[in-house]
């Protein structure tokens, strides 16, 4: 019996990556995790991630540390406020202060070097650039760059032989679609953490935009979000 | 009176990414210098790039921990023996155990998040394609590839006016090249350090890929090497 092929997933401990994981799994790879400890003002995500890595049956689960922190220019890395409440149209066209400068370039490059020395050719990334936060690396745009980056980077790279490819199942689906793939692939949502900014008790704000992609998402999938948020009134309509 | 066009600089506290320094302070710019902590056996080459960003004027020297060291794959990170004496064509041909997987392309990506904190369009890297160690990320392939990724990843690239350039002043030059190049603006080649595994006197092995380029470079330019080695043998012919 031979070892199935590696993949990597990055692990955010979110509704989308989970659901990549889930998928990666289901096609029978053996899942690498990779999540990433950068300056976030909570922890509770990489908490979910390592649960999540666990009932998934990822063969190993690493957190890196990024220290992004002291690059500072985001709402999740600086000491910024986290806004609430935008309109879905803002959601949809602007680029908010909680965009990571660079952030998916940085954990494709480790995703990139940890596939090099497992020998992995797979890298998967849970980006969507439909019901997304208008991040610019979030595009399909990009993706077809960095691959090409990657492809040229590692030892394979010199010999012509590169097969690395960033996978991104979730690039033309609608939050309410991922929901109802997870799902028919036994997700339990209630292990993931997507909230930008919980309040002390630990519960989801439901006003964030991370907060409002996923209510509307799960309202659309005509199906009920399993956590716990502070507010009620953002779960219409 | 306006500040000076801002730069970030990759700064190993090597010979290249010295020169780099010297030539990007010469050209005017306001000087970001960029080290990294990845798990090195060795952190002489960090005090030596702190002492040339004070020495070349830079306006900052910010360094970073990167934690390579949990994905290995190195003789640079991991417990793995460097190699010594390997012969120039294997040198020029061949990957050598010392290559760390996908370093620059994270190296370039963190610098990437920093120039878009910075507002800076340029971006300087000392990789160098003729007297070098056969890395893959060395290539001007691979840079022309992660320009295209930094020009989509940012703020700037979803509005399509992203000016970012990777500059590689290097790229053609011969080591002896560099060093007259360093030399001309005033470098003192005893500020760097460039070998992979000084002994415990803190010299240079001299034997070392890095030693061996370093040392060959400084004979092809008719000049004496400043700094201290173990052995002498290495630096003939």
């Amino acid at each position: 019996m031979t070892d199935p092929a590696r993949a990597v997933v990055l692990l955010s401990g979110g509704l989308d990556s989970t659901t990549v994981l889930a998928i990666v799994r289901d096609q029978g790879f053996g899942a690498y995790a990779l999540s990433f400890r950068y300056g976030q003002r909570h922890a509770a995500e990489l908490d979910a991630a390592a649960r999540i890595a666990g009932v998934l049956g990822a063969a190993e689960h690493l957190v890196l540390d990024l220290g992004l922190d002291a690059i500072g220019g985001s709402a999740l890395t600086a000491d910024i406020g986290v806004p609430k409440d935008r309109a879905p149209e803002a959601i949809a066209s602007e680029i908010p202060i909680t965009y990571v400068p660079a952030r998916n370039t940085i954990f494709l490059a480790y995703g990139l070097a940890w596939a090099e020395v497992l020998g992995a050719d797979d890298i998967f990334i849970g980006v969507n650039a439909l019901d997304y936060s208008g991040y610019p690396d979030c595009r399909p745009d990009f993706i077809a760059a960095f691959e090409a980056v990657a492809r040229l980077a590692t030892r394979t790279g010199v010999e012509g032989t590169s097969r690395v490819s960033i996978q991104t199942p979730l690039i033309a689906m609608t939050k309410a679609e991922i929901i109802k793939t997870g799902r028919a692939l036994g997700v339990d949502y209630g292990l993931t953490v997507s909230c930008y900014d919980p309040g002390g008790t630990g519960r989801a704000c439901g006003e964030c935009d991370a907060c409002q992609l996923r209510l509307k998402g799960f309202a659309e999938a005509g199906l009920t979000d399993p956590i716990a948020y502070e507010t009620v009134a953002a779960a219409g309509p």
